[in-house]
């Protein structure tokens, strides 16, 4: 059968380990393809560059509108990574009539409205499976195989870099900074970790879940979302002390509106509430996602028919990526790819009365820890003002402190794990304990899962 | 959009929960599929019999043939299980132009290459999410989602039943019939529970598995099986002695052909070996099947390119299943399920080069539990009897016995740990250990885990 050619736009690691697989294994890929799949092109800045061996440099070239243009091209894979460039290349690929396969959350995240619109308009799909949790099939399974359910809830350890810091800490009691460092050496973390730690690429992924999961395209600003740069050992070994295990969890949920359930209307033809964050966790400890560990992924969803299921595996590095970008190339070859982008409509305006809640108004329990001046009436002066705000507390540790001889008063952690509360009622509550002459500010606080 | 019909053949508990999807919520899923899916015919033994409230009566028939040759009807659902007859019903359909969504594993596992040959011929699909791990989009991620990959090897925990009596002996230390009782209280064990508890259902599922993976036609009888009937407490409690638990695994491992390792050409395109079976395994506490309780059940795939994932969730029960079974008839509607089904070319006997390998000469790590006779020379005999077939051991662990006033001789179990051995070596020891006078026969023996 006639071949479908390829052009590839980025040959930084992801890129390399598309070649890799297209050029390594051509006769598996045809066999599950139906046809041969031929790499045609490689776009890169620099053909002068060193690169892995299996790359053909006569397939290397600098010329993007060539490349594009091929006739014998149907599909451009774009893994250059960046946002506005890499947008151009998109719109140029689909306004040459070519399908378009990324592995760019952030690009998806930012202007995903403006890429599908175009690929509806020119008749062109877009696949994005490698974009969310690298080589866990999780967009697939999104798309066709919960196709029937109402999705309830997404939680998702999104983010293997944060994921690995948090064990090293957890496990091995080391300190943020040493574990990525370690981290950085094994290239778990980027030199510049920011995005990662700050919570940000997780909102990236998070935005593509529940654009995908509830039609929904939530301003990515709207996200409230903290990450765990310079998170204090102390606070995770007070969650193992409690029971629990600290996790960056990128969550949202879905809340059928009052109205319909009164009235009997079904849920997904009349809206409802959608709540999202990303935001460290605390997890009891043996629940399925606090077990996942290392640069591991993990995403909960929970359906309305099918009830709770979890994905799990690498969401990053080279071939894992490579995985699920050459999966939707032979779901482009196939013709699977462009029939789920025209059904879904994603990105399309035309989703449900959904409305994004404000996170203040999210309730949940949460952990609170204070260093605090061991002495009479601070445990009062902090309580007086939970209660002030309605936030009631379901457990205090304070532990004994150590009697010095010098006269310096002792700085104590105090933790308080709180009932259910309005997030906005509980920052305000923190906002004032922060205020108070015997505490030490800022004190720290996490929500805390079921 | 011009609705897209379907008739129902069975209403039992998978085909009520079919239907409930379908009636309940025809607005989300003429979203998904693109067009309304319309439930004409609901074809059951018995119009008269009580059945769930939403499903309304005048879609009752006795009338199998017209349900089948409704010009308005794309595609039948076969839910009525059983073997013989849902074959029959598979075949007409298809010779009547028309498409099919299974969930029976037992007629895919039984008839696969005969049902897909006539699917070919026919030209049309056969989809069958609902037949593995009910709700898991397993099948899903095999035929796409890892297209890009050689699967290497698959580990299951694929029966519910067995799981739920598993995790009750394990954490509860209930009897095997106690737990068993309960499990039938609550609906997650048939009355007879044979072919869940002697593995059977988890071989029929581990052989479509392989099918869609490795893309070999095992015939059911070649898969050695053992299951969990009469399992007895004394092993589980000295598997968690020992770090580990209990699960009815089904595994199947891909090793590439030495030849083609040393000659370099690639491992999938020249063949290899295929090792299966369905057994009790002791996996290490806190591997992650290990941590999958109750009736839950998961799937571990280890990729080439992709590495370890795993898939998790309700593998059984009405709404899960129905919400795979609906999930592929949104497929159908969608005209990915055809695609599918014609690039896949699953039971069509072009397989590669891949053999099955004696079972007996697998080789892993060996639990053996002896009750053996307190006495002078019994540790020699035994050990004796394992060098002469060359297992040597890891570890050994017998209790002290409790003396008593009695001139009996006390009988104690015996447990030792081997290194790796081939299966069938390991086999002939046990069967010399129970030929000795100081041995109760018949010693218990699991495979371990890594």
């Amino acid at each position: 059968m006639e071949p479908y050619g390829i052009a590839l736009v980025g040959c930084g690691t992801v890129g390399s380990g598309v070649a890799k697989l297209l050029l390594e294994h051509p006769d598996r890929l045809a066999a599950r393809a139906g046809r041969p799949l031929e790499l045609r092109h490689i776009v890169v800045h620099d053909p002068a560059k060193p690169r892995d061996s299996c790359i053909p440099r006569n397939l290397l070239t600098t010329d993007l509108r060539s490349a594009i243009n091929d006739p014998a091209v149907q599909t451009v894979v774009e893994v250059m990574g960046g946002i506005e460039q890499a947008k151009r290349v998109v719109l140029d690929t689909l306004a040459a009539g070519k399908h378009v396969v990324t592995a760019n959350k952030a690009l998806l995240a930012t202007h995903g409205a403006e890429l599908f619109d175009a690929g509806r308009r020119h008749d062109r799909a877009i696949a994005f499976e490698g974009a969310v949790a690298g080589g866990i099939p999780i967009i697939g399974a999104l798309c066709q195989g919960l196709a029937a359910n109402q999705i309830l809830s997404l939680q998702g350890i999104l983010n293997g870099t944060c994921n690995y810091i948090l064990t090293g800490m957890t496990e091995n009691g080391q300190r943020y900074a040493d574990v990525l460092r370690e981290a950085q050496q094994k290239g778990y973390a980027e030199s510049d970790p920011t995005l990662d730690v700050d919570g940000t690429d997780a909102a990236h992924k998070l935005a593509i879940l529940v654009q995908i999961a509830f039609g929904v395209a939530v301003p990515f600003d709207a996200i409230r979302r903290r990450g765990i740069a310079e998170l204090d050992l102390l606070d995770v070994r007070f969650a193992k002390e409690l029971g629990y295990t600290i996790k960056l969890l990128a969550e949202a949920w879905f809340e059928p509106s009052t109205r319909s359930q009164e009235s009997g209307v079904r849920a997904e033809e009349s809206g409802g509430k959608l709540a999202l964050h990303v935001s460290p966790v605390m997890l009891r400890q043996n629940s399925p996602l606090a077990l996942v560990r290392d640069a591991y992924n993990a995403l909960f969803v929970l359906g309305d028919a099918v009830g709770s299921t979890l994905y799990y595996g690498r969401g990053a590095g080279q071939m894992p990526t490579a995985s699920a970008v050459v999966a939707d190339l032979i779901d482009m070859a196939v013709g699977r790819a462009q029939q789920t982008f025209r059904s879904l409509k994603l990105w399309s305006g035309n989703h449900r009365s959904i409305v994004v809640r404000d996170p203040n108004t999210m309730r949940t329990r949460f952990y609170l820890r204070m260093m605090v001046e061991d002495r009479p009436g601070a445990m009062a002066d902090i309580t007086r003002v939970l209660a002030e705000h309605h936030i009631s507390i379901s457990s205090v540790i304070q532990h004994e402190a150590i009697e010095h001889a010098d006269e310096d008063t002792e700085i104590v952690p105090l933790i308080i794990m709180t009932h259910t509360a309005a997030t906005g009622s509980f920052l305000a509550a923190c906002a004032g304990i922060d205020r108070l002459a015997c505490v030490r500010p800022p004190s720290v606080y996490f929500p805390v899962g079921d």
